[in-house]
């Protein structure tokens, strides 16, 4: 990508004329992940947070297209001529499957929310874009998050040029105190705090989940601080299969605190490119009256892509339809996947880093989702990284990665999402051999 | 939308602490007009500028995907696991049909690009707002576009602060000695000129076309300048059956001066989202490598929206496909019907509206495109609107809407694109009726 022998024209241009997010450092850590990633395709990933490809299977396709317009036909009284208008045409902003995932936070999640404060999005990454970008009025308007944290909402945060506040995880999840902190040193800093992100269960990178009683101080302290909440949960249906699920922030929520970021792309598949923000926030205007915070997005959504494509909400609407729009219904296979992988990889990592010996090797134990952090006694950087996947053949993330700053230089990060059993036990033979060889390394030079 | 009975509670917002883009005039007009459609459903719509629905199919869908499959198998080497992987899971950021685009642009358009330069969006609107994106630094970056202009131009200035400079229309599509005084006065103002909007062929809302002369002048007076230029292309398929098509600007661009942005909501569907970029200009690095503009844009895509659909672009791609890669293949009927229309349009306006008589009405003659523009002897605005559709039945869409301040108070537009013979014939009746109306109110008020 980076040419040094091409010739410059007058037309071309240079990195410092162009926007500072494209000079994030964050932008070429990920880069570097990616390139390693392809420099050894044969290494075993527990690097990769995508979901298993294990049950996708090109022949639903065109059934989930038939269903969906079955749905219109049948209960949205549509001919075939809206029924082909409706998939074909531009269409409404806020999307065509806001029924349907309102039916489905009510199954699954417990959240009733009218279908008029749901924005579909293309992906949640759009969803977190139009919520900062609705906010974010001038220089003064910062986000809090949760670090370490997901890149995307750094990467949105980057695009609308507002700064990001850190408030720490600890062993519950995230450091409440920490929070009330940093709030107060936001005012302090004559700056204003927007909203707090965080993914409540089995968070990206760290897999951590607050308790019930972490939910609700949380959802105190957001009200007595005037503190909207930015709930982000893909992964809250991978519970594992011995656990119980606890519910979201946005289901305890009486009071239109949380705004809940939704995805399909690992409840559904990628490919659909469907997320979706609940926005039922009211909006006072000028003229005395207000709207839903839903329908400001929504206008901001219709200066930035016009409207998530029909087609793959479409396909998304008839897979959740063929489950009663019930993702749990629909993921029962990936549910228990996900949750042996997770089983498979905390009993591998007992059986080869066994309790009482010092091997100054920890790790979390998360109650889902797809990821897992280890903290090990030596640096655990992009130089590890590409020696262990040159020497030993496994690939992880650093979880320096997802620090906006310091933090996270002995840990990494693995994902069970996208691994056999046997690639599972053949990377953590692999990893645990790089551990070692590592681990000596660092005592050797103390 | 806006209902002043509800109660607020703490966690609502308003509109003044929200950015400042939800409070543009011209998101109110845009609403209005929609409004207005909708209250009126049996009127007969010459202000939609959507495409005809007359050949979509939903039959057409499994097909298309099946074609995209064969081709990723046959073409690309691909087996039935990274066929799956493809459509369903995350991918490229840049797209996965831009080979397809690339063939496209070379067999319709003669434009020779390298695939690499070529970034998949959803729809042409992200399109435009990565670009804007990237060359806004700071609150001197300015963008000069074509004025009356597409809105959803305006809209993403808007999203990213950027000021928008408007540079007139003439009979000749641009007025370019007033680019070049523009020109001159951003920079006198102490700002950047970064790039000049245009759609070159069967503009929006004018219908207007720049001759192969203004289109060299054009690129003259950018490279002078050193100026981008950003060509919007949605239309110039459309050139009326007994016309010549032109050259596009990318095609005349010797001197990567041009970012094409392309559409196949008018040529596919709207209902794919599908757009692109190509952005083939170098970016000088720090390190004094450098990299494409394409890529660039695809890290500000993948803060934003990730990637397009893969199964939205699969869709696409299988219509592409099947014709070739040529969508003036693929449009041949499209293109008669809007040729039709169009000749509909003008002949029935002739016949309103004799040469000689003293009726004060006029309007241009487009080469194609969906849109004309009329002048009337009274002020076209939204009271006038509304009136002609509740009481004569008729849509269109006043000139005034498409100008960021004062003009077309006395134009409005007229779209050919979604409407059958009968209904044009009936929808110019209306129209006439509303013109004489209208007119004699405005002579008897002078």
């Amino acid at each position: 990508m980076n040419d040094s022998g091409v010739e410059l024209l007058a037309a071309d241009l240079s990195t410092d004329r162009l926007h500072a997010a494209l000079r994030d450092p964050a932008l070429a850590s990920m880069n570097f992940l990616n390139e390693v990633a392809s420099r050894f395709p044969e290494a075993i990933s527990l690097a990769a947070g995508r979901p298993s490809e294990d049950f996708f299977d090109v022949d639903d396709l065109p059934r989930y297209l038939q269903v969906f317009c079955d749905y219109l036909a049948a209960e949205r009284g549509a001919d075939a001529a809206l029924v082909r208008r409706t998939l074909f045409q531009y269409g409404r902003t806020k999307g065509i499957i806001h029924e349907l995932l309102a039916r489905n936070l009510a199954c699954d999640e417990g959240i009733d929310v009218d279908p008029e404060s749901i924005v579909v999005t293309v992906g949640c990454q759009e969803a977190m874009f139009l919520v900062l970008r609705a906010l974010r009025t001038d220089e003064r308007d910062v986000v809090l998050t949760v670090s370490p944290g997901y890149v995307g909402l750094a990467g949105a945060a980057r695009l609308v040029d507002m700064p990001l506040w850190p408030v720490r995880e600890n062993e519950d999840g995230v450091d409440l105190d920490h929070l009330v902190e940093q709030i107060e040193a936001v005012h302090a800093a004559g700056q204003r705090p927007r909203a707090f992100y965080l993914v409540p269960d089995f968070a990206n990178p760290s897999g951590a989940s607050l308790d019930l009683e972490a939910r609700q101080r949380l959802l105190a302290i957001a009200a007595e601080h005037d503190l909207l909440i930015l709930e982000d949960n893909p992964y809250g249906l991978f519970q594992a299969e011995d656990g119980q699920r606890l519910p979201t922030l946005k289901a305890l929520d009486t009071s239109r605190r949380v705004i809940y970021l939704g995805s399909l792309a690992k409840t559904c598949f990628p490919g659909a490119r469907v997320g979706f923000a609940v926005a039922d926030q009211r909006v006072a205007g000028a003229d005395g009256g207000s709207t839903l915070f839903a329908d400001e997005l929504s206008k901001i959504k219709s200066m930035l892509t016009v409207n998530t494509s029909p087609l793959a909400q479409a396909i998304a609407g008839g897979k959740l339809l063929e489950h009663d729009c019930s993702l749990l219904k629909a993921n029962t296979r990936e549910i228990q996947l996900y949750s042996r992988n997770m089983r498979l990889l905390l009993e591998g990592m007992d059986r080869r880093f066994p309790r009482g010996e010092n091997h100054q090797v920890s790790w979390n134990t998360p109650g889902g989702g797809f990821f897992a952090v280890v903290t090990v006694p030596f640096i655990a950087d992009d130089t590890a990284l590409e020696y262990g996947a040159s020497k030993y053949g496994v690939l992880w993330t650093p979880m320096s990665h997802f620090y906006d700053g310091r933090g996270g230089e002995n840990q990494l990060r693995l994902s069970v999402s996208a691994v056999s059993p046997d690639e599972m036990e053949a990377g953590l033979d692999r990893l645990a051999m790089l551990i070692a060889d590592l681990s000596d390394k660092e005592v050797s030079t103390q």
